[in-house]
């Protein structure tokens, strides 16, 4: 018997990736998707890529659910939710909502309250890579950010095997495809297209995920810049990520390339979605898969770690990753209906 | 036991698409690849994205197939393809080589002489909808052009059932990846990058496959004026067929059009891979997949059918058909390995 | 001294180009320019390439002017430009008010009562290469809307010396910057990206211009078919346009092509801004300046005329065209300001 | 009388690009474009939108010329600029061939012998803002690399006013026409749509020129990590560079952003072609103009300062600088045949 599955908000790019992907996956069954303002509507006639699932938008989920995927904007994802958590439905929300331990933290960055801080313990946070322990037997998994995802997997070998200095650029390109469904000037295409520009230049709410998740792995938090640019492509980031070498740790130029690329490819060697490359990653090697590619490498003129890393903001920055969560929840082979391979070109 | 299948060409966008698309396929294993110039290395140094196939291009096929793929330009496919057919090795040819009948046309069209004509007759065209009852006993297919499958699976129930007058105009529009991977200046990106233009306006090479597939549903050939655009995208086809409407058949304005949608919803109610839709279809809404979309309507002002049609030029115009093809011969489920969805947006 | 003009509705795509095109006007001086939203506003603020321009936008027009365009949407634009004229302000209207003479179709296709009927006979069409004469003694240009510009100018030739039949197909392809800077989900980048649509199917509203204006040239309005379609870039327009010949007035084949464009090349000889030419046109050659390409030629096989143009949407097809026509109603010479060469590649 | 001036390699983007400027400067005319395999062709055969310009490609210069500029490759340049310069014609070089003053680092980076070592001394780098006193009298101006353009002018005004530790990071973000009309599977419009990727990154061949000319306002030369990224679009670049503040210099926070806002500004307050902007910049408000926006801002959290400089690749990255240097030697004003505004949308 196959799970039973519900997709709250399945109208923004998120939720229809989920409905996208889940489409192939032989364990599970969507039985109710909501939104907002489609309600009524037949699925496959707001997105005719889906009109095979057969399903109608509801305002509310209907029917019995095991799982829960919440592609809602904060602070209303929450309110979902908690509910559901409430009844003994799993619950992977794909909002910032559960990602920061620390509540004033996400007050501060959301500034809006948090409609139930005493979740925020038990949350699991959602980057299967290095919280794989915790995830099977979570019933609440906060699924990271799409750039912190990027960013975190760039970086975590590197500050976990204390080889670079605690002082971490990051500078991340993304599609718009991030920013959602909602219409925006920045997202116009005549605004978009043949430009570049960076946004949220007075700091980004992924920040403080990033800068949480790499601190679980030092002494005292990175001092993180954190800059996203907006490029005219619909999907896709691609994170430089930046830092100085202890050179008593790992020596310097190539043969500190040497080792970090061995550190890298022994932390990652057993992950089916994080592939350490040889040669600077695209973000059309990742399109449509959950793949998260890795590149380590050192600028030998002035001893910095460099880091490129790149995946598919929709798969492996939120559907796939959420669906990666499931399979673990659920006890099932983590790689099912995930195993589709980047199309290119 | 699966079956063996090799991939001439392997280098070009419709060989590593065949390869894309293989790699989920069930039933049959890709045993050996071949590419011109990139013979010895491995086929994910060339295409990371393929790397899970853990391939190495060769110059040559190796080892015992059932079946070939061939994705080499004119001629050259035919030159290898021929020596495979009398060795007992199916074959789906995706180059010209085997579509058209009349080698007359073809020697007219492709400037070369013919290096097999006695295989022309038992080819089959390989537009699976429209030649379902020869392709399980083929031992050769020639696969269509992704041009003509778009316009003749938009034009041939109008032409079959009598509701035009033998005088159509396809007006199509495509995105780059059709040119393929080898390098001209008019696929550089700095030229087709906010640019749109005609191409091929003195005729192009895909316009006898339309007017041979159409004529076989009309007494004498259709008239065919058939224009290409580049547009700056790299998957897609979307075709705007006009034609005019014979009244007495048909009748005239919204009338005519509700009979014209039954009569395309009929003939193709029990394909997979073709859907009449109610509204103009968007190539994103089959990128990656196999599905072409086909939308008849009536300008009631002018009492002209208009026809849109889309579809993945790589996938329903090239790799997918060919796997479709496949399918069939060996006796499998026709949908095999092509039931993702489109990856939208 | 120079002339004073005010732009009405200037934080649109069209009127700010109408800015960007008049800031190297050596004749004319900017002084008012309304915006109905940001009021108030540093001109450069909203549109930072502007900012040398040193305007605030204001919600109405202030001091005295000249000239004024205006670039709202219908029915609002008669409303603002009705006074003006009537204070004895010259207009060069960029909206659909004043295009059409008969006031019942304008009410057909915009549903909305036409606030000055009055002025509908004595405004003229603003395609200044066919109503030269009229209109350097205008107080109101009806200034054409981007499709009928390139259509119009591709077939006038035609339809006039009667060298087709009266039955054409319009085939356009636009950049989305014609859509405006209104937000929709059509214009989405993430949607219009890697993608291209039919819209408008059911009859687009620059089907009447395009009727009425080739009608001029006939004993009969020609019946006309007009399709467009959105393609992934931001500005240009190419409109593909076919009809049957007039083998008894130019003959056939490649004889017929050499006496077309003979009368192409003569019908536009002496126009400074629309250019038949000898290979099939990009709009990338048109980008940011004034000019209309215009490519006949004659498909052989079928003996159907066709006939290829490209303009930039903002420029010939809206503010430059507007620059065109005030030039001349203000006795300078018509390409002041407008000879910047296309911004290639 | 006009200045006689040619042009080496018109075909490329940058001398396509110079020729499409100077057809507006009222006081050059280009007597004499040469192309390496289209001569005998017309410029308007090969790039329509210059067709105005009247002129034929040719194998070499003919005539007399007052002034040359040269856009050929390095190495290729030299031969040619040195021996019209040893005939007293002023020469504008594109190239990077007298760019660095240390005739070995040319040689390391270019893999090269210089043809001209002799020249290297007096020829001006033509970053014109901060050369503007030898640039009048200078018969020889070595044009800047267009990545070098937009990161000096980003942080010389901090480098020379020592608020920053001589320790940077340039993350630069390039359309695609950087990489010249030649063409290369990176450049294939099916490879770099829909995709963003790092490259040189073992070394970019602009970063000895940035050290160089960063390197003349310290006491010692830099640590400049330079990481360069290909985005799909065709003109323009964006470099978001990162440096941490010298606090006992400018404190920190937002009282140190505002000093340093107040430096910038007087910087450059003079300066028609530079920009300090209030907002982060965006590539598409400088599409065809000569202007560089730079942005500096300091993020708080870590007392960093990011400046977010852009400008368009072949203007004030090329061809418009090249145009302004001239200007300055031919002692005319800076801004002529400058003038026009960014194309936007």
């Amino acid at each position: 018997m196959t799970t039973k599955v519900g997709i709250i908000n399945v109208t923004g790019y998120a939720g229809s990736e989920l409905a996208r992907l889940l489409y192939r996956h032989p364990e599970v069954t969507i039985t109710s998707v909501t939104g907002r303002s489609s309600a009524g509507q037949k699925l496959g006639d707001v997105f005719p890529h889906l009109s095979d699932l057969g399903l109608t938008i509801e305002a509310e989920l209907t029917g019995s659910v095991d799982l829960v995927f919440s592609a809602l904007p904060h602070k209303a994802s929450a309110e979902q939710c908690i509910p559901l958590l409430d009844k003994g439905v799993k619950v992977v929300d794909i909002s910032a909502d559960f990602r920061l331990k620390n509540v004033k933290e996400f007050e501060t960055w959301y500034k809006v309250d948090h409609p139930g801080p005493q979740y925020l313990k038990e949350a699991v946070y959602g980057i299967t890579e290095l919280h794989r322990d915790e995830i099977p037997s979570a019933r609440l998994i906060a699924n990271p950010g799409c750039f912190p995802c990027s960013a975190i997997l760039a970086m975590a070998p590197a500050v976990k095997n204390g080889i670079i200095s605690p002082d971490i650029i990051i500078d991340s390109k993304s599609g718009v495809s991030g920013a959602g469904r909602g219409l925006s000037l920045t997202t116009h295409f005549s605004e978009v297209n043949e430009n570049v520009m960076a946004y949220s230049v007075k700091g980004h709410r992924h920040l403080p995920e990033i800068t949480q998740e790499l601190g679980r792995y030092s002494a005292s938090p990175p001092a993180v810049t954190f800059l996203t640019h907006l490029i005219p492509m619909t999907r896709g980031i691609l994170s430089s990520c930046y830092a100085r070498l202890q050179e008593d740790v790992v020596g310097s130029g190539s043969e500190a390339e040497k080792r970090i690329v061995e550190i890298y490819k022994d932390f990652y060697k057993d992950e089916p979605f994080v592939k350490v490359v040889n040669a600077p990653p695209q973000t059309k090697h990742t399109l449509g898969n959950n793949l998260c590619l890795v590149y380590p490498t050192v600028d030998i003129r002035t001893n910095r770690l460099m880091v490129i890393s790149c995946l598919d903001n929709l798969v492996k920055g939120a559907a796939g990753s959420a669906i990666q969560n499931m399979n673990l929840m659920l006890g099932l082979p983590e790689t099912t209906a995930l195993e589709a391979l980047a199309v290119y070109p």
